[in-house]
């Protein structure tokens, strides 16, 4: 073992044990140089090892931090085992009241599946939109309708290049966000009465999106740290006809679980294999606390059978409504019911990102906004440990904003909404991530806004868990 | 007869027999004044008068033209009688080939359903969206989602209400651009294998709609000055079950045709008394060229059942896909489903065309852009009388830039179509105007863009017409 790799096991070690708590600041190189009678190179070689690992994380400016993610706990959070029927969807109107009645200004936002508005460079994409306008000729409106903006389009497959992912810029079509993608994804390769598999728990626009379209949901097993349970997968395949797999490989919404590399591409060959499309919804990928951008799923896709679906707005531009989709064979079916349905993205929105983008600021953006991210996930995670009752479990995902909560047995996330709305405090409970409601002792909370936001809304919800055990003592 | 109705009816007699060309100007109120000796609030009272009528329009700063639509000669375009059975539309791959092959730039954009671009103010656009970019804070955004904008919803109420129009802020959802507010609209209001009521001939998306909703379609004879037949609809809804119409009642794509006040009444009245819903699409009704806004069928709506439609892609922001529907009833289904499947009109559109609303500039724009169309319009359908075989028929519409030709028996559009796009003009053949491509001998043609790009494009499209005609002998 070199010196190097010596000196990371023992951090490593410390890590494991608890020693170094996430969001410890490491010694920096001068101070372990000076302390441990190594060389300046021996010991960034070693941070950089730890960081590779996904343990420690580099924020610019500041030094090397234990991460977030650093001690996995989230193995043990219980996976809810779903049943192998396919089943009708009727969540929808669940969704809306639950997530409605928190959309008020003055409900703190852990309910909501947007990151804090705080975050984003929105001057600057207020100057971009003003500077592409500006320069706009009246001709060139047309060439921003689907499959939308050459110079956009090709500008985001520079960042699949760039991070070694195989996409050409003509399979590209810029949506309405992600969903609009996902949507239209769903619609194409699907006929009212099919049957799709999607995670357990599953994001609830999926839900939604099956019920609106008639379809009909098979639950697969999903770890909360490595995703979608493949053998479960297999043999749903093996049983019946799933006509479309709609999954979160990296970063699950609500799990936050990643799928390691080998098993996204073993999901591929495995629906490849069976003909079956898969909807990826890589929304968060951008936003992991590890060393590089997971890969998606599409980067294994040989055949044109994954609908990768992405867009801007979890990590640059919320409410541009920017997204876009790389359909594989289903490319020029997708442009079509877009042009059908919405024609395009809006050309201040396509425009104001595309200038952001050509300026060149957008990865140094994305390196504080994971950083922040990661920030406050760790102090999310440690006050939920602090303020919730004993036998509370938490994810710790290695990327995103959102967390996962098992409650302890008994205790009714439905209960804890309504009692946490009425002090003006949001959350997701477990019931609307997935077609039976099954999720009844999870609940989903955002952690990506502000400290002072979101930590005091833990703490508080904390107590009123602990007030729900006590009452169903 | 009051003096001023003697003159004006001196004035219409005049237009009827030719004697005063469409685009004349009327002499002055002072010239007018001095050579008949009567006063001048005469004079003025009988241009009024005329102007109600539609048979001459006031320009800014200018005076009083005979109007393009002044000389009424489309009633004698041949109203193709269709079928009484609803049908299947496979229409969606012809409207795509024909007019994908027209959308590269150096096309001549006769086919184009969009005006030219050069009509609209793109800078103050620019302008408004850079100032409301600013000025928006974080938490902003969120107040963007659907039903969207507070305050762009109340500017849009506010217009309708200034027109005497009720219609409350509440009920309207921001789409993006009528298209989407459209398909949500039939997507809520039908089951697969329903029946929709649709004029003949129709908009191609409203046949796209149908077709990719597995919807049949009942075409309604439609005549190019009144719109569709009330006797023929009334007859359809005694005999079958119709789940919906998607109608126009103000200058029809393509025929342009403008149903009176009392027919749009009626329409209401007979739809309501049979429980069926209406999507009326109102996206021209700006357009006008008469003294005031067509009232829109949702004007008559008692019963929640008109689903009105409408955007400003069409008189103010192209491209920028900010659009709205009043679905009365329907109004909470249709916000959800723009929140399921795209959430919002991007936050910078809704932005700019707020500010830009909010600044007070739109009815100076809007007065300019209608005497713009119709002078181009008017010079339009002077070079198509000049230049196409005779025998050839063309609509007079009161409003829009839309121009719907009936070539003489035998000639067929799609060959027309084929010769004009080898010399880069593009034009929608009638074929796609209908389930079964009735309308072959018929074209429409966008005379919204420059007169020094429509016109040789028109007199190039009658040389072929001939070429067509001899060859065909």
């Amino acid at each position: 073992m070199k010196l190097y790799e010596q000196y990371a096991a023992e951090i490593a070690a410390l890590i494991a044990n608890g020693d170094l708590a996430p969001g410890t600041r490491l010694p920096s190189v001068r101070e372990a140089r000076a302390r441990r009678g190594v060389s300046a190179s021996t010991v960034f070689q070693s941070y950089q090892m730890l960081e590779r690992a996904g343990l420690v994380q580099a924020r610019p400016q500041s030094g090397f931090y234990v991460a977030a993610t650093a001690t996995p706990g989230a193995n043990d959070l219980a996976v809810a085992e779903p049943g192998t029927e396919a089943s009708e969807v009727t969540v929808s109107e669940l969704v809306f009241a639950v997530l409605g009645a928190a959309r008020s200004g003055d409900v703190a936002p852990l309910g909501s599946a947007f990151p804090g508005p705080d975050l984003f460079p929105l001057g600057q994409l207020a100057k971009a939109a003003a500077r592409g306008l500006r320069q706009l000729t009246p001709q060139a409106i047309v060439d921003h309708l689907a499959p939308g903006n050459p110079r956009l389009r090709e500008q985001i497959a520079l960042r699949y290049r760039i991070d070694g992912i195989r996409l050409q810029a003509d399979e590209i079509v810029i949506t309405n966000g992600a969903l609009e993608g996902l949507n239209a994804a769903l619609q194409v390769v699907t006929q009212p009465g099919d049957t799709v598999a999607i995670e357990s728990p599953a994001f609830y626009a999926a839900l939604q999106a099956i019920e609106r379209l008639k379809l009909k949901a098979l639950e697969i097993r999903t770890d909360p740290e490595h995703g979608v349970d493949l053998d479960a997968l297999a043999d749903a395949l093996a049983r019946q006809r799933i006509a479309a797999c709609w999954l979160m490989p990296t970063f699950q919404n609500p799990l936050g679980s990643l799928m390691p590399d080998a098993r996204k591409r073993t999901l591929v060959a495995l629906l490849a294999r069976h003909g079956v499309p898969l909807i990826e919804d890589d929304v968060y990928a951008e936003l992991y606390f590890g060393s590089q951008r997971p890969r998606p799923a599409k980067a294994y896709d040989e055949t044109g059978l994954v609908l990768h679906c992405s867009s801007f707005s979890k990590c640059l531009a919320p409410g541009y409504r920017v997204g876009w989709i790389a359909a594989g064979r289903e490319a020029q079916r997708l442009q079509r019911l877009v042009l059908m349905t919405t024609m395009a993205a809006s050309v201040p929105a396509q425009t104001a990102v595309l200038n952001y983008l050509e300026e060149g600021s957008y990865d140094r953006h994305l390196r504080r906004l994971r950083a922040t991210l990661a920030t406050r996930m760790n102090a999310a995670i440690q006050t939920i440990e602090a303020a919730f009752p004993h036998g509370t479990r938490v994810t710790r995902p290695r990327g995103g904003y959102l967390l996962w909560l098992a409650l302890p047995a008994g205790l009714d996330a439905m209960r804890l909404h309504e009692a946490a709305l009425r002090e003006r405090i949001g959350i997701a409970p477990g019931h609307i991530f997935s077609p039976d409601h099954r999720f009844s002792d999870c609940l989903r909370v955002n952690c990506g806004h502000a400290a002072d936001e979101v930590l005091p809304a833990l703490r508080q919800l904390g107590r009123l868990a602990h007030q729900l055990q006590r009452s169903s003592a």
